[in-house]
């Protein structure tokens, strides 16, 4: 049993490898462009600037066949399952990113701080809820 | 272009059908318990009881076919693009929830509180950080 995705979109990034990129939206990642496919543009209709939300993307560079990792590829650490970690390298690697949304243009988004690299297609798209913690 | 997503697991949940369940956590999801393949047993070394995780699910009783939606299915409410909204109803239908860790078993783990019915499958699983905001 398996599952089809579909990308809906791209992203677009001054950031063009996986080797020496951020790992994470706060240690200096870009601001990003996220097109939108044109099959797709009508469900992104409402969301605006200054809204928070999450890309889901997949991280087409990864290693599906990983499934323990040293945590941040420290030589010395035990080595973890890749469930209790954020390696890219992971059975579905699917990339799950908070960003704040700074202008929507025609089948675009610009992006505050996506750690992604430049090409990497884009599954979906949330708004990020308050609920008794951020959802 | 697309991709093959494979489970990892399964949500066991006193939750049975999609009609009448909660839409959060926070709206009186009930307790489930998250069966790991054996084959991907060893990817979820290192989860322990108390972490918060991310589960993501492929909520596959979804309409991949719907673009636009009414915000919780208010009949007067405009038409919004589902990227703008939490429906299960999307092009790609993964499920992001976030919970509590209350147990680690042999290939299960015993969750606090996730909205989505028995019989979902789940196609990974990340520990939540602690950046800025959380993530």
């Amino acid at each position: 049993m398996s599952y089809e995705l579909t990308p809906i979109g791209l992203v677009h990034s001054s950031l063009k490898e996986r080797h020496g990129a951020p790992r994470q939206p706060w240690e200096g990642a870009p601001e990003v462009r996220i097109e939108i496919f044109p099959a797709f543009r009508d469900c992104a209709e409402g969301i605006e600037a200054g809204h928070e939300v999450w890309i889901l993307t997949w991280l087409h560079q990864s290693d599906r066949g990983a499934h323990k990792v040293r945590p941040r590829g420290c030589m010395t650490a035990d080595l973890t399952g890749v469930f209790a970690t954020r390696s890219p390298d992971r059975p579905n690697p699917v990339g799950l990113h908070r960003a704040t949304v700074l202008a929507v243009g025609e089948g675009a988004l610009r992006l505050e701080a996506l750690e992604a690299i430049d090409g990497t297609p884009v599954i979906d798209i949330k708004p990020v809820l308050e609920g008794k913690r951020q959802f």
